[in-house]
């Protein structure tokens, strides 16, 4: 005997999802039988306007309802500077900060040969375009993760940029604020001395 | 900045679900906005039907389509045994096995007085009542965890049942198939040893 049909094609649905097993999506589809009528019908919802109303912004690649985004369309932002970044989710840590009041690019992706993932698998064309278009944009502002592929591509976009004039530096590497010199890699260690500043 | 309403509602909707936290939530949501769209829409449709058509079937609570349940219904099944579960996959879980040919009750549930579980939270008043209006059954397996809850509400109805006649058996409790004695807990070992038979 296997599970009644519907319940069979939740624990289907919940499966596709990374990092769920067979275990957790069978207890998600359970827990969703007892769950409030209203809550359901609202995920259920959610989903597919989550995948229907939802695009990238042509401009930075944010995610957005209205194209361009929010911050692309917000005339009032300093339009000099912009700050590319790997996914949608580094947008948002850095406008949570609420210091940084300028642009913002978004690659979807590193560069990555391990993954087969070349210049033309993230969305650097669009950068490059972007700034050919607008002379607006006098810095570049390279925020890729401190790992050794967005070191790669921080590096290969400073390159690809240079010739242009454009400024492009680099977030600052060191010891996290709050952070143990005791418990810091011998890497961020590294950086941190390499860029000690006088005080 | 926040994120698009859209994406923010199916993050909330996420978060609903047991065991998911912001983090989780959120990777989730951007991971629906690159599925394909025709596993967004089943798995939208999945949540509603698995929410709508299914229930509890009234004999036994295992959950079903049809009302009886499959089980039930099926009258080529032994109808003088039943086992008594926990939950509704304990039932798949014995199912697989193949060699179990009789019914099931399932209690939702096992007495739980710190949690303030008492016999009327869990099915044990339509067990007691399946069993006054129906002469087939003579045997009672009492399959609950075990657990001490389960231990507790497996002693709990045998009592209840003991005067009426019926056989009231408890799962046998020993090694797994398979296990190494040197990792056994200590009440394991005690169980088997206690429960030794001659061979």
């Amino acid at each position: 005997m296997q599970y009644p049909e519907p319940i069979a094609k939740l624990i289907d649905s919940y499966l596709k999802l990374p990092g769920i097993g067979e275990k957790t999506a069978t207890r998600l589809a359970f827990y969703t039988i007892d769950m409030d009528q209203s809550d359901v019908v609202s995920f259920s919802k959610a989903l597919i306007s989550a995948k229907n109303d939802l695009h990238y912004c042509k401009i930075c690649g944010n995610i957005t309802e209205s194209d361009p985004c929010a911050i692309c369309a917000d005339k009032s932002r300093d339009q000099s500077q912009v700050i590319v970044v790997e996914q949608v989710k580094d947008v948002m840590a850095l406008e949570k900060m609420r210091e940084y009041h300028g642009l913002y690019h978004v690659l979807h992706g590193v560069l990555s040969p391990i993954e087969g993932k070349g210049p033309e698998d993230i969305n650097i064309t669009s950068l490059v375009k972007r700034l050919q278009q607008n002379d607006a944009i006098k810095e570049i502002i390279l925020a890729t993760n401190a790992t050794p592929e967005g070191e790669a591509t921080a590096t290969y976009i400073s390159r690809l940029i240079k010739p242009s004039g454009i400024v492009t530096t680099r977030l600052a590497h060191g010891l996290a604020v709050g952070s143990d010199i005791e418990y810091a890699d011998e890497m961020t260690l590294f950086k941190a001395i390499e860029g000690r500043q006088e005080i």
